[in-house]
């Protein structure tokens, strides 16, 4: 899973059967200091309670659908958890 | 999933059995400010509707076939909605 | 999907069990103009078909081994088809 | 898989269903001299005995989620094991 | 798939369950001239035969597991052949 904090949505009104209801966000992945790091990428809420800033992680690949009701969807992204914190073990 | 743009189409007429009738698009990704970012992917068209310059999502892997009408298919790049607008919470 | 490019032969007698018979080639992955872009990668021959020179595009991933007659295997590169043309929509 | 060392825990109180109970490290990647190399990501804890700067070698993806005890969830990064000695034949 | 040179062992007592008895090993990857290119990588021995300095190739991702006996696995990254030799078409 990866860092990432959440920067905007994206409005789809034609989409493949089965995403229907589906919400989808902008999400930017972090480094460990969470400053940005790479492009933004478009992922599925997967715990649907997601909203603008928040620290998410997130699932890449096939696994991400299992994040959502509908499990046999076309989903490569998905957030699967609000993070309250990230403790460092080493500065 | 990935934000993209149609930029091309493929021709190809020897295929593997199963990708028979199935669109492909040469599809440039682009970054969160729809400028284009790394090397342009063959996806095949999952929403069976894309054309020309159409901002599109489009995912990745295994699960790309899900998009199709025959889903066993080897495929792993596939557009799965149009893209009406992004909406960024942080300028 | 990737573009890509035929430009060697992989030989090689001991393999894990399932993989007899199957051809692999190496491919050099192209950009949208047909430049040379990344690393070569070895790819099974899902055509079964393909030969030195020859445009093609590939999957990689799980979903490769479905360009296979025996889908049940290791393979996570494999040429799906012989590209014809590229039609460019953007210049 | 590939090398890591454990650098910090993550602590996610909103997460998907099935994600209850499973530790979430931040883990740094290393290459083959153990230096860091690229960036930090959150990976499951499979052995349930990983703790800090522990080296550790992890899987990406799909097959991360079979080193948990509920193997359908949607986890793309596990460690799968604590290493004890890294021998290089060739310096 | 993609070429890789042995470069070493990785010794590891504490695993998930189903990994006792599986070889790894330090695996550089290779471009198409045979020099060294990214980063060095775990690998599960598929074919079993596998030793130092071996010219090999190897898959990445899910289907990594299949190279093994016990095909239910968190493995991501599988030799599956010993390379005799790789003959290029394009010099």
């Amino acid at each position: 899973m990866k860092l990432g904090r959440v920067i905007g949505t994206v409005v789809a009104t034609t989409q493949v059967e089965g995403l229907e209801g589906v919400k989808f966000l902008l999400v930017q992945p972090l480094d460990k200091t969470r400053k940005p790091s790479g492009q933004a990428i478009v992922a599925a809420d997967g715990v649907a309670m997601a909203g603008p800033d928040d620290l998410v992680y997130y699932v890449s690949s096939r696994e991400a659908s299992l994040a959502l009701p509908n499990t046999f969807v076309p989903v490569d992204d998905a957030i699967v958890g609000l993070v309250d914190a990230v403790e460092l073990t080493t500065p």
